[in-house]
């Protein structure tokens, strides 16, 4: 049955295995990318392994990429936007952007995988002070270090000798507006603590955290590693201000376990920035007028039964760009995705046939 | 393109959902369920609310039912188990043992969603005393009562004013051998916690916990909602100990954020068990030769960016069967898992007709 292709919309890990998974379908697919490649955050943003397993990210997303590129099914349009759509499915025309102009293509179905922004902690920088200290980084500067294969202190360029780990920034947190759980911080942190001591076996970790958040086999893989085999240090307490003393940055808060304030001298402080919808997905919900829901990530419904299905017939998300979400989420979502558009589809094409 | 069905086994939410789906790609769907009806574990626990959004279980679990008895391509096998199993996927000869007799089916694919067991606290009577005490019971217990329509102390069938949830049983520990967290439990108790202060707004709840797992939307969904509205009291800490005085249950510990000794006596306590590997998925690791992970669930290749994938081509998990999962995590797995049969089916008779 031939019919419009599949819009894919999003070239990291949930748009890659959408696009190769409705090809496997026999389903042309239209993948766009509005950067000029493909990977997704893992590669824009740097990041050197992936969470449990500490796979090298280049060498993962490579493999998701080849998979599509090779296949004759996928048209692949890097540096290209979806700037209007207009009908329903499956006769959606889109208008494209790219490098080459304006176009309008006729889709059959959409699957939405704009993915998610980091919070910007210079929201809170009174507090933190991630703009004031160059010993302040985020998740995603650390993963740049790893990524050039030294962990050092941005000041000095020296090794550090104590570094902690800051939760929940921008997470769980009325204040900036951010009402949820970022789900993988605790996971990511609990990793790069780990490779931070595999590097530099000198050098102290600690972890200040509320609750840590590590499901399933995220417990022993990472969390009980990090503990007994690595030697982190895992703090539950509030930080409520860092400062700077000579050439240290200083933690002050309250360890609430011990019911005692801290006030910690560190090397580095790395702030475990949460998830913020993107502004991708912000831009497809408003141009494919799709809700969203009340933590402003694209609506889906029919949960919990339902992970995917837009209140549009024919439109779909997965990802990130519908909430907090760890890889394997955001993979099966996009499972999820292709056998709902392919089913569309397929409905679609029969009732034509009559 | 005909070929022999896909082989769906269990009956539950990720089995429906993959029957379903399956369907809706105009494939031939076998599904056998051992029990004599569909539904799993929230029908055969007697699930009243799902969480988070709390939707009475019949409801949810008859659409899901209903979805695919109407559907002319699913072959629905009550009361049948797989005995045996054949060769290679697309050409796996199954044994099935049902109410008629046994009976040999050849299929194409197979996906695996026999779900999980619940904790037994027996294991742990000496510290629990779930045997020894009427008003010690578990999650799934308190559903049963949520169910009847009346939570009550099973003792004397009065209303309790005090309530108390212990996080973890069975869960993120090494002495019962489950080194894993459950990573729904702390989402049901808070559920279950806001459902019993509805009920009874003159009961007072605690949860006792080691971390919240309230991860992405829970957070403010359940947690937050817990707390604020519901006047729910979490306490972190570890409780060493239950024991009887006079028609109280008194529980004993430890308060890690205050540092001092708890001794509470307690009307009825539930106890927030976890989730193992169920019978019915050890048997068809065995069955068709599937290795077991670490943690003795099934194991999966390629994670993270592959979820459902088992080591033997053309058979995959979905589900709790492939370790500790949420009714989201086990839906789109089964989107993912029908995604990939459908493709390995295609590939195989695009290779047979040459």
């Amino acid at each position: 049955m031939e019919h419009n292709p599949i819009l894919v919309i999003g070239g990291g890990p949930a748009g890659l295995e959408a696009a190769r998974g409705a090809a496997e379908l026999g389903q042309p697919v239209l993948l766009v990318e509005k950067e000029p490649i493909l990977g997704g955050t893992p590669i824009l943003a740097s990041y050197a392994a992936l969470t449990p397993h500490m796979e090298d990210a280049e060498t993962v997303m490579k493999r998701m990429v080849d998979a599509i590129l090779e296949d004759p099914l996928v048209d692949v349009r890097p540096e290209t936007q979806v700037t209007a759509a207009e009908g329903d499915a499956p006769e959606i025309t889109v208008t494209l952007e790219g490098p080459k102009g304006s176009e309008q293509v006729t889709v059959g179905a959409v699957i939405v995988c704009t993915g998610f922004q980091h919070f910007d902690p210079g929201r809170e920088t009174q507090m933190y002070g991630y703009y004031e200290y160059d010993d302040v980084i985020t998740l995603v500067d650390a993963e740049r270090m790893f990524k050039a294969g030294s962990f050092v202190r941005p000041s000095t360029g020296e090794a550090p000798k104590r570094v902690c780990f800051i939760q929940c920034v921008g997470s769980r947190d009325r204040q900036v507006g951010n009402c949820w759980c970022s789900k993988v911080c605790c996971g990511v942190a609990c990793k790069e603590a780990i490779e931070i001591r595999d590097h530099l076996p000198d050098c102290q970790v600690f972890v200040f955290y509320i609750d840590m958040r590590m499901y399933g086999f995220w417990e022993d893989q990472l969390y009980w590693k990090a503990q007994e085999q690595k030697k982190v240090q895992f703090i539950r307490g509030i930080v409520t201000e860092i400062t700077r003393r000579g050439d240290t940055v200083v933690i002050k808060g309250e360890d609430t376990t011990m019911g005692r304030p801290v006030e910690v001298p560190m090397d580095v402080v790395v702030l475990s920035i949460g998830m913020e919808p993107s502004e991708g997905s912000t831009k497809m919900a408003e141009i494919f007028q799709l809700p969203l829901e009340s933590h402003r990530f694209i609506e889906t419904i029919g949960a919990p039964m339902n992970t995917v299905s837009t209140t549009r017939e024919g439109i779909y998300v997965a990802g990130a760009a519908a909430g907090p979400a760890d890889l394997e989420d955001s993979i099966s979502m996009a499972g999820a995705a292709v056998m709902k558009a392919a089913g569309f589809l397929r409905k679609q094409a029969l009732v034509a046939a009559g």
